[in-house]
């Protein structure tokens, strides 16, 4: 067991168990806790991708959300309930933190772009040594896996929540050369939408088993030399 | 050897030779021939990367550039080097698929994402049976080095060439949450203009070491719950 505390974001990747990097096949070996976040009565699909990699004898610290869609994310009850949430999480990181231990936050994607890691990282990192080890995004997942160039030379790439508005989303889309729309659910219609009166449509790819989410692309690159 | 002909695009991440995947380790070790682009007269930094992981009897097959910043990218001459280069070499990379041996275009960060396999790829996917491995992207193996926390919730983040006029780049880091500006270089003056112009200055963080290409990052998140 390590003598040193350290706290360690690790990105596990798109969903593919070999797309996991050799350095976080290496944190996972080294950790004496693995703490995964996952929804009350499912399985954190961090865990699902890296279950191979998991030393037996390593403690698991499962951290539960007690909501997800079921409340609108803007109502306070949210805003409440998600905070006490994350703040119970990073004091159950402390305390074996405290105890000396290594411990793993293990994450789909990569640990600082859109993933629940962050919520730790901002409430301990002043605090304990920390280490970040990048993983290989949900959105390059679904364009290798369709094999599809996705920007190049001058491009201009944009990352958008199809949570947006359509107004909001049209303009976006037509402002740049090549976009990823995560968060596709109840909103994958209203995307079309956008993308339609955006000019996009045509170049747009919708992606659902790329990776463990569904995603729409824009390429992007049309001058191709 | 290997008897089928493949053409597969493998990501060898940011730099970190740890952040290589398990699957471009095994593509590595499968392949016939292994392919890099370099600048002719320099090492490819890809291969210096993925060096470890090469086999001793694999057939290299270097691409170099004949031209990167001595000339204008929009000039003619630019422009028919190039596409001159990169027939050239798609063909190079069919003599040995058409004699039935895999190769593996080794790329720094994740191939299809700003990278010179793309030109490859659209030349040969077409033809040959192509596979693409993601790879960690050099933006995130800045944003992790530092442990800055990038994009989070409903954020929209925005990659930026820093080749773009001053004026354009000061619209779109206003009109981001996050964003990342590539290509520095001899645009760091300019793109630092352009943060003070969006009031985007004091959230731009400049990464020198994070990888092998310097980067400045735009921090979103500002409603952390």
């Amino acid at each position: 067991m390590s003598e040193t505390a350290r706290l360690i974001g690790v990105g596990v990747g798109p969903g593919d168990p070999e797309l996991l990097t050799l350095k976080a096949t290496r944190a996972l070996r080294e950790a004496d806790v693995v703490a995964h976040f996952a929804k009350a009565g499912n399985a954190s699909r961090a865990r699902t991708i890296a279950a191979d990699h998991i030393r037996p004898d390593a403690v698991e610290l499962p951290l539960l959300y007690p909501v997800t869609t079921e409340i609108p994310p803007g109502a306070p009850a949210y805003c409440d309930k998600i905070t006490a949430f994350y703040e119970d999480s990073a004091a159950a990181v402390a305390a074996h933190l405290d105890a000396h231990r290594s411990v793993a936050v293990i994450c789909e994607g990569d640990p600082l772009f859109y993933g629940s890691y962050m919520h730790l990282h901002v409430r301990l990192a002043s605090r304990y040594r920390t280490e970040v080890i990048a993983g290989v995004t949900g959105m390059s997942g679904c364009w290798s896996a369709i094999g599809a160039p996705i920007a190049q030379g001058n491009d201009v790439f944009t990352v958008l929540p199809g949570t947006l508005a359509e107004d909001e989303l049209a303009r976006r889309l037509a402002d740049a050369d090549a976009a990823a729309v995560m968060k596709l659910g109840r909103n994958l219609a209203k995307v079309r939408r956008a993308l339609a009166r955006a000019g996009r449509l045509g170049r747009a790819m919708y992606v659902e088993r790329g990776t463990m989410f569904a995603t729409v692309l824009v390429a992007g690159w049309e001058r191709r030399p």
